[in-house]
């Protein structure tokens, strides 16, 4: 587990740099025992806190040497890197050191937003709307298998859905997850996936506002907790090779509302990886 | 598109005078493709921003003059007036406005509470828990057109539902609506309006305060997001006339959630009037 | 109804104590009539609020004989105590109380947690992770009448829910309810206790934080408020002998969500009361 | 002591309705003895809570009638009352009330604002930013008897402090009682007041929003909490034939800070009024 | 320095129990040279984080064994301890440790209350409120040496400050910081206690609540953070032989305030006895 | 009058970039008419408000050149920059624009902060720690004529503030400001700066947390509001070129106390530029 607090990405709100502090001191309420997969999650994986990775806060291109060559290490060594963002541009490195140990990996893409954005939005080209454009460009995504979970929320225009689609694999809304529920979008993930090798980015935006509320850029009409952790492990018997959680803005949240699920979606995922040992 | 900031009809918590300001300012977020009806809604309506309306913050009977000039003066120029309220009590007259060009209109009455008290109540006759009583008496509404959405919690006594069901329409309480669905609840009220001209009333606490906190008179149980936002999402194809979103009161919100909620329900209200275009 | 403002049997953050004054203050919203059971709750019941139960606010003893003296008194006099809590410690003493004057009842249990820790958890044997294994050893239930609802989250271990288990009645995750119904889940309830006496004992971490933020130690994943005002409204037909409604912290809520919950919660609670009667 | 839950004489922010049932509840931390002034406050003055006066909460005309009312009566009865508001408005109807009494009385005018607006500011003549004005106009002040104290921030023009000033009186800046010191503001007034029947009215914004920021039209660079509660001790010696304390809105407060701060505005009132029996 | 996370101690608002927690976060702020005392804080005194005092959150006595253990161990070793509250109720145990290595010492106590209530005010004895009384009756004081700083605020009776007057020492009131200043106090209590071990015990309530809005019993009119700052750091020349911060609550704090605070007043503390070695 | 929306350089809390839209909303309560100084603020300037400087939000360069651009526009025209920042990097383009218009200019810098910061500190040259060595360095800043008030807290070592020493100027803590009063000081200033062309930056950590919580690295023990808005307005008589007022942090902000005290200290400021015309 490496915490990357980082949100010189951010379009809108920034805040998420804090997101690593508190979703550790939050997990305090966390124990070991997962009910639902019957695993002892700490004990399977001998998880490993590796503190926060290290760089200056206002650093784009640093965050991304740094995260690229700490989560590489990881992965290198045969661990499953989990990482605390920060913002969503803290994947695009972590997708490519994944990368350069798995070959092309599928993405299970889980966010209101498509981010694919066009360099031209915002007249610079690597920030928190960017990761899944540069993923795909960089051909760090296997074919077929980007996943993307919980879209929804207006447009710029018919055609920002384009790359994405282009490129192949699920593509379901918040609407179609409550109306198929978690488990059967899951299950379908699992059977778009098989045995390739998977990397979760879970931005927390995909969830309702009323549910978490501390992110950035906040869309109504998200997932439910109990859908976005039921999906998480309903993931259980793929080959997770690498997961984050990011756009948990602390300042922004309330009672701790995002840091608690935060921890918990954590938890889910490392349950899967457990499951899957 | 036109502001009301008026919170004087308020019998518990004010504030929504604010409203119309910070459902502006989070609407930065808001681009103008909808994905789901698949409609520019911006350019397909030439939409206009009319400021907000003026008058003394604490006069009921400037408030409802000046409102229903404006209204008036909208719909008389073939537009559709959409309204930020404000509380509930700025609906009434913009009924009456909107009555006046269009004839008696069906009314989709989406709120946690029927509004139809009577004047006993506070010893006075106007403010927000009377606006549909007022509207019923004055003969604003289409016989067996009142359809009441989201009805939910105590009441005074067993009478207190008699006007609005002597009136005739649909009366589907929170739990119909999760039993039923959004979209089939919607479909219901399509299929009792037909070709109607329609005005969509809609007062925030329809929704439950776990998604919309920042509103003066709460009541568990109520809508999800989605749910909300699905429900006008399945309006597309009536007519609808006229339009208001009210009783937001951006002091008791958190981190804006009420505020971006509004401005999407505005935006999917929006979205349906230009598809019917 | 019985405030017991006590939190000092809190592991993680206090705050309880204030809940039976907000939890008043904002029931000034609440009226008689309940449009779904039919019936005037207050006439019906003549509920009498009878104050906060009297002891130091650090005392864990001292409250836990004024709980049992107060509640006894009110049960032999044949009335039905209804209990705003305070921590999940205060729900022992009553069933002492209750037990007392009707022997062992069924027990609803709706909480997040199994409330049945060992002793050496936390050095210490009476707090609020304890009140179920104290009633289990304590024959305070009847066998086979334990009903837990709501549960979720990780465990110290396997053998967590062993005891619970050995007692016999439901056990419902948080997720069993939303894929069978708040609505059959009571009925299923009903149905195994029959005409048994029955006692409510309602922790609010039970339902998601994001509809009651104001508590202790939340846990993502929970009912939704309308699913928990639905279980209690379905209840309806048993012969509930005692309620309890614990664990709502308002310097932790936002906007009162928490407390108004909490407020239709005992509504809900006493309409079933008063239907059965 | 009567509580005044209004606030539809509000210009910006509403929220002073509540202000009557906030400071009551942290008014459980204070005692009755006064170690400064030497005076057990509740005993010496048989001080009696004489509850809300009642009113539609946003009918103006009516609020006024109903203050006047309950205040008449208990001025007649040789009683002293203190209100909380509410907004500035319900001082009017105090003043009228008092001075029908008492005959044209000092008054005491702790604000960050004139309060003299003329009618076309708003288009409305009975609002919180006039009640001085009126009360000059009426002649319910003694002449040279205004004692304005705690004024700062822009004006709209340079005549706007003229109505005030021709009535004749101290008029201190908030910045003045910094430089001077607010016991020796306190002796100017009480030099000044000599033995006429003296009114206090305390809008609580004359305090800086650091320590009062529960309130509707902050105005930075005010008084200390330390300067207000010794300026009302300082007049110990006067004759107070009235208190008021208003403009408190708990729903933008924080920490109770402004309903503490209030509480205890109105003890050192209470003592002042004890010690001059 | 060590930890105390309890307020089972407290008579009104708990939350004191998570102030180790925060104040550490935020002293992430803080570095080591102290320019006003030229002296490099941590360089000199080589201090170190002993972690927080173990015991279940809800035991008094079990709290008071084990914080007399430990603070006894760190004195015995000739360190200085300083701790982090924690309710005002571990201030006992930690003067028990100290007065048993150095015999009865100076105490500085930095209050808006007396804290010598007796054993009748809450049928109970040990609590936030009591500390100074069992101070002086086991006596911990020496003769003489017992400086209170801040008070303020309504007594239950003229008789609440006879105890702590009849043991004899300094008692100024907020006021009369104000009018003296800081520093002039600060040489006070110098000169009062000479070479005397002394022990500072500082309740952040002795500040006012603007400044330290998380505290569970804020009384108006206090101590500016600037004065407090002021008047430990005045007291450099003395020789300190135990510090305690404590009644910080972070749940009731906004924005940090008060814990930035309290680590502030941690550092002048530590500072000064840098200085004194 | 331009906002600067910017946050990228942020060492710890961001959020800055809000302000411009924050402080431009509760201006709203501002009125034009200085009665201390007695000037029509609006009218004597001809203030205009050139809206917000444009770049993408996480490209310091950019930002750079866009502010140096845009106030190099105004100060080539005559007209007197006012700024709205942003986090206190925005000062350097700033200064940089005006010292090419005015050669180098007196810089009043008040702030907590030396803002001196070497480039080792953060592995980065260019951020809200550095921008009075950037200017030093640069020479944008007469001899002798560097200000900085409101100096406080810990340094990392005793050679922090040689760079600012050795450039000659006031350097005046903030207990520097509570002993000389804030008149004298601004007398002090005036004297020291004379008739040269001037700039004022202002930090609002200068000022104390309690009255401006919304900002990202708080230092307890600072200015009160009224100090500081009375140093501005002391500084009546000197020629103003150029004026910022920098991180305010809305999120971080309650009940808006931060963003209208920024709006007050650019009202004195703009005061002190008419009274200077």
């Amino acid at each position: 587990m490496l915490g990357v607090p980082f949100d010189a990405g951010t379009t809108y709100q920034p805040g998420a740099r804090f997101a690593p502090y508190h979703v550790r001191r939050v997990s305090a309420l966390i124990q070991g025992w997962h009910p639902g997969l019957g695993v002892d999650v700490f004990r399977a994986l001998r998880a490993v806190d590796g503190g926060n990775v290290v760089f200056p806060p206002f650093d784009r291109a640093a965050m991304r040497d740094a995260v690229q060559g700490e989560v590489g290490a990881v992965a290198a060594a045969g661990a499953v890197p989990v990482l605390i963002g920060g913002d969503h541009s803290v994947a695009l490195p972590a997708l490519r050191a994944v990368a350069a140990v798995h070959d092309p990996v599928a993405v299970i893409h889980v966010d209101a937003h498509l981010d694919t954005s066009g360099a031209e939005v915002w007249g610079d080209d690597h920030h928190h709307g960017t990761p899944i454009r540069h993923a795909i460009t960089e051909g760090l995504i296997a074919p077929g298998q980007l996943h993307q979970i919980g879209l929804r929320g207006p447009w710029g225009g018919p055609d920002d859905g384009r790359l994405a689609a282009g490129h192949g694999g699920l593509r379901l809304g918040a609407d179609d997850v409550a109306a198929r529920g978690a488990a059967a979008v899951a299950a379908a993930i699992r059977g778009a996936i098989g045995d390739r090798p998977a990397y979760l980015t879970f931005d927390v935006d995909a969830i309702d506002p009323a549910y978490a509320p501390g992110t950035g850029t906040p869309v109504p009409g998200g997932l439910t907790s109990r859908e976005a952790l039921a999906l998480i492990r309903g993931l259980a018997g793929i080959r997770l090779v690498g997961v984050d959680v990011v756009e948990i803005a602390p300042a922004l949240d309330h009672a701790d509302l995002t840091c608690h699920l935060g921890a918990h979606l954590l938890f889910e995922a490392m349950a899967v990886i457990a499951r899957s040992r």
